[in-house]
């Protein structure tokens, strides 16, 4: 038995798993909802397999409903995966913060092209 | 051949290849300095295995230095990781903001206490 933390990992490595939990992040769906895109590709029991994992990993729970059974997102293990990489900000923020000087520099260079007061540095 | 973010999970669902990595947060190690909290547990070859799928997943990479040979962390991945993770920030700040609020209550209640002309909420 992994521990939570790689159970949460190994089912997030999948797409379709992912294409299920993005579909999750817009609101409650119930296992065909949720099935309707992949039935091209795959069976329904392959579908409610991928579910499953999700349910095992923490990543998803099934409501109470009897009816309708719908399933929604569970943030423990999300906000277990986000604590884990907290430690690595430096490292995955590093490109961000890139990105984020080169946003200045583009919002700078167009407020001096607008602005022949300001002083370009 | 599964998709890199895929690869990347797959690489993070397993206790030993993130202890690996966290080692490496702290700075560049050659295998062999990696390897040894490990040697009581498992082989040199099986750890040698877990550094290539890190190196695989885009996790880690090899320094070009023929000697010495150092591991050091690869951001990109990370990045993809975390970057995929924004999607989700609404459910896995859920706890943080909780934890927060917590936070500031308990520090203005400690406030209220040193100080009894603040009214207290």
């Amino acid at each position: 038995m992994p521990d939570p933390l790689s159970q949460t990992f190994a089912a997030l490595a999948d797409p379709t798993r992912r294409a299920i939990l993005a579909r999750l992040a817009l609101g409650e769906a119930n296992v065909s909802e949720l099935a309707a895109p992949f039935l091209d590709e795959m069976s329904l029991p392959a579908i409610t397999k991928h579910i499953k994992v999700l349910e095992k990993a923490g990543l998803v729970t099934k409501s109470i409903d009897a009816q309708y059974r719908p399933c929604k997102i569970k943030t423990e293990a999300l906000q277990d995966v986000a604590n884990w990489m907290e430690q690595y900000r430096v490292f995955w923020e590093e490109s961000f913060d890139r990105l984020d000087e080169y946003l200045k520099t583009v919002s700078h260079e167009k407020k001096t092209k607008g602005d022949k007061n300001v002083r370009k540095k």
